[in-house]
């Protein structure tokens, strides 16, 4: 398996948050003297232009005072386990014979579709957040974008190597949702993480996801095997429980320049990259998304997704995607076959007969798509991502029912 | 002034949410009877047919169960005021003369950008569902984004003219920012909308906004006196404070093709559309904001931003993104202009030296850039929204500050 340093879910690169006790204090900084300066002459010429430059000093000093605030005092990680954060919404909770962690949110007005459903990229967001939170709860959180303090000593990231989303239904706009997730053993070496969404009203399971994690060393960008007292910092929290029961193992195919769709020139924005500096995961699903035909998109929702990742993707790296309708069912998903028949006065779509003249989708018969996320290099291409969804078609888009 | 149907912050086109009391409950569909639906005959097909189709009956019958609980108790919108909305964090609170919104959130992970601070693309975001949620908690929010039931009555939506958002310091991942919101009257038949973003720990402002909304007829498009029950549904909230004290009022130079930055052939996707089918605001900033040099980016933070809105912007509508460096100040900022200079055994950035030598960019002199975003026709273009970005350098990127 290849790694990646990729930070979906739980843990990954590190960053320069340092740790620091909870206490909230100001660091102010003298600006008109050179005392916290650390060379005395260049200061006062400093301060001086300082002076002239600034509108107002009061301003400048403003600035800079909060500019000086530590950034630890401002997001106040804690260092020891906390059971409920308020401002989070999130709770240490019990689940079956271990603990893992609850936030409560509310599907914002901006997360949500055209159809006022919670976009997928919404979803993957809140696994990412809380997957965060749950780390940041558990007094665990080092200098680091999920990684522990065990972690840091030893140079290591969390890497992703692969996750499966499954939404049974979409949460609307306004929606309370309630996220669970825990972390558990995967082989000898690596983590699992899951999540559960529900309904906070009637308790209706939104979606299910589960992810698999292993250990690299930062600087050689080699897999690592867990250190003891990594071990012995996060063992406690692991739970057998898993989200997705009937976990697909099945390996996706590698596909190749003969794909259906294509986009290529694909280059990452500014915007599309998170705090490590790598092109954020969501993107990764717009790219895959983005080559199934519109045309089919509207009509149904994504229902599973797995992804198996291979490499990181850079700032700088210029990626093709590639997808392919699912072969192997009886129907071929596409455009060309969305034409009417008429059944008992009724017309119904073509796509919802088989060969056989049978109602299909009805049943909500899944659509798969295969795809692939690669940076396209001269000689040789490497693969970021390969992927799979499987939709279903809108219920709203069956014609007979109310 | 032009209009078009935005939707920004707090009113707006209506969508299919149906208002309810605050009941909880589950609608249930029989399954293999036809209580359920309109013909009889028709039904008793359909359900054997479901029944075949469905790898378990009790699987569709949850499907539909789930999928027939009614959005409005699942969303659960008060029909009277309320004061405290725990799952949102939300409340009602005094302001100055009046009563507002006020919010407290947790910047999350997937807000930030790779400098850890929140995008303001994310503060946007949260500007528009904090709008929305204090409507929500006045018990006026009627069927749609935003609009009253008297609207609603008088078929008004609300379109937005203007905004302006002044960033003084963006609040860093994990910190906890307390948004408060508030509408005045805004002429005669506008209202005003004001935000005021601070940190819950030390009370320093983040940021500021503003924003202008007037009523438009749904169907007509035509802009709209404010009816009398309008009036009397929302004035009771107006309170004369203003968020931005120095607002600005200078008007926005139209561009032309002659701009020194051109981004053409801008195409909406389908994940760029918000609820009311129409291009994200967000997206409008990204479309600007992507026309920039990524070397100026860099360097730079986005201080204020004023939006004047002309027209809405369809997904099949194809943009064009114009931008200009402001040429009334001392300092062009430009790539070219990006050298550097020793002084005192120091290197310098030749942008913080103007003709005469002093040294300017210490003072964070803002720079400025002027936009258009315009839909391209064949004998004319139509213009969508003129903005103005004012940037400041970063902290970070001053040589000789610790």
């Amino acid at each position: 398996m290849a790694s990646i340093s990729y930070q979906l879910a739980a843990f990954c690169t590190r960053c320069s948050i340092h740790r620091e006790t909870n206490k909230q204090k100001l660091h102010c900084v003298k600006i008109n003297g050179n005392k916290s300066f650390s060379a005395g002459a260049k200061v006062d010429f400093l301060s001086q232009e300082h002076k002239m430059a600034y509108t107002s000093i009061d301003q400048y000093s403003a600035d800079q005072n909060v500019h000086m605030i530590k950034q630890e005092v401002r997001q106040n990680i804690p260092t020891t386990k906390q059971l409920v954060d308020p401002n989070r919404q999130g709770m240490i909770v019990d689940i079956e014979e271990g603990v893992g962690y609850r936030q409560t949110v509310v599907i914002r007005s901006y997360e949500v579709g055209p159809d006022k459903t919670a976009t997928i990229e919404s979803i993957l967001n809140l696994l990412q957040e809380t997957a965060l939170n749950h780390v940041w709860m558990s007094g665990l959180l080092s200098d680091g974008f999920g990684a522990t303090h065990g972690m840091m000593k030893n140079n290591l990231i969390w890497v992703v190597s692969r996750m499966q989303v499954q939404v049974d239904h979409y949460p609307i706009w306004g929606e309370v949702v309630e996220i669970d997730t825990w972390v558990g053993a995967s082989g000898k070496n690596g983590m699992r993480r899951d999540w559960l969404l529900r309904s906070q009203a009637t308790g209706v399971v939104f979606a299910r996801a589960t992810s698999t994690w292993v250990m690299m060393n930062q600087q050689t960008r080699r897999l690592s095997k867990m250190p003891e007292e990594v071990r012995a910092e996060i063992s406690p929290w692991f739970i057998e429980k898993h989200a997705i029961e009937e976990e697909s193992h099945e390996k996706i195919d590698k596909l190749d320049n003969n794909a259906s769709y294509v986009h290529s020139d694909l280059k990452p924005k500014r915007s599309d990259l998170d705090m490590n500096h790598h092109v954020n995961n969501v993107k990764y699903l717009r790219w895959m998304l983005e080559t199934i035909p519109d045309e089919f998109l509207e009509n149904h929702q994504l229902s599973n997704i797995i992804l198996e990742y291979r490499r990181e993707c850079g700032s700088s790296d210029v990626v093709q995607s590639l997808c392919e309708p699912q072969q192997d069912g009886l129907i071929k998903p596409g455009i060309q076959q969305s034409h009417h028949i008429s059944l008992n006065g009724n017309s119904f779509s073509s796509e919802i007969f088989d060969e056989n003249g049978l109602l299909r989708s009805l049943n909500q018969m899944p659509f798969s798509y295969t795809h692939l996320l690669q940076i396209k290099g001269e000689t040789k291409n490497e693969e970021i991502v390969r992927g799979k969804t499987t939709w279903k078609r809108k219920l709203t888009s069956i014609p007979f029912l109310p």
